[in-house]
């Protein structure tokens, strides 16, 4: 299962070369990101913190009217981390290839902690087992 | 050789979390890379475009008055593309390790284009051996 | 007549004390005025720049799933300039009450431009009679 | 007196138009406000909120890598507000004149607070009473 955002993209997100810049990209993801995790029904409430990210740009991207796609899903559950795949499209076209490296994250003892049961058997329902086993 | 670019904050960097939020140091090193690749007496003049990123976050960054020190160099030079890498940090303290893939780009034909001779040995100038033969 | 624009939230627009960044506002403004200005069947495609802003913030904003409703209309329309206000709002609370000078631009000539007949007879279908003579 | 701030620019500020947004110079606005407000040996250490912005365009600007200098000022100083007025220039180019009203806050209680007579005497230093008379 993949979930699907559809990202609303802003005027200002070009820059002066009149194309989406690729910081903006990280911003497009962070909003999938929270759209997944921190629905009122989803868990990821505790907090959580970005370890990493890699992402690939195949093909410029121009300001319209209608949002694009980002499809996300989750390739790899370890004890204290866990990754995120997406890719950021219309249709066949692809825009942007990235994952993400997040860390669960106890804001109040300021240390890392571990996914907790009910947030394994969240990520569970969005992993692609091929992928992670190619990754 | 290193290039050292002092990249200065901005109280607005920070998100909700109270430290600088992860897609902002993207922003930085866009920063640290204008300075390095378009002084006035540098080449690039004809520009570039960024194929990919890889960000890994060590240690969380909260805003201050004094710049942030951006390390950059060089690892790999291809025909058509090539590798910058680096650090944000203060001394010893890494906040972050970075690279980025960067292509040059004939905007009036919309195409990649070769790095020209010029380009090269700018390039070679701020090249890490070492960190080429290891990545 | 009044423009209606949900305006969507990002994470990010909120700063280190967890809300809307006073700053955010003008960029949700911007949209709004885009939306208004630049849809395929409307005028101003000639290109126009902001001479004055005035914003009031009456109420704080926290991010949330749900846009904002950005209300927008025409104040007073000169031979080389007009004047949007705006209300940012969710019913019956108002989190901030603006207005924008726009001067229509000649990107080419690089210098202000009059305003068409065109330009002058969409501007007069959301134009507040009352509001001008008040304002 | 007046306090002179030296504000960087960066790349991402100019849109696709090839300057300085309009947006940004509000974000310069706030860079400026902060190191006028809140360093060390400074008052309003208890927080404040912005109330109101007013700002006229006067010249664009367009991105380089000097810093362009913001002169900031007290015009008008209230029991429970005050007003900054600021310019954006390079020598006797003006690009943005600006003013904020100020309300000094009381984070943990959620509301406005009266200005303390550290903080009057601070702003004081700064006043122009020519201008406050004039406003």
């Amino acid at each position: 299962m993949r979930h699907i955002y559809r990202c609303p993209l802003r005027w200002a997100d070009m820059d002066a070369y009149g194309h989406v810049n690729n910081v903006v990209f990280l911003r497009y993801l962070e909003e999938a990101r929270i759209d997944f995790l921190f629905r009122p029904d989803k868990q990821f409430k505790q907090g959580s913190v970005v370890a990493r990210h890699e992402i690939d740009y195949k093909c410029q991207l121009v300001h319209r009217h209608a949002p694009v796609d980002i499809e996300l899903w989750v390739t790899e559950v370890k004890a204290a981390s866990f990754t995120l795949r997406y890719e950021v499209k219309d249709g066949d076209t692809v825009y942007v290839r990235a994952s993400t490296v997040i860390v669960p994250f106890d804001f109040e003892a300021q240390r890392p902690r571990r996914i907790t049961a009910e947030e394994r058997e969240f990520l569970g329902e969005y992993q692609d087992e091929e992928e992670a086993v190619a990754a």
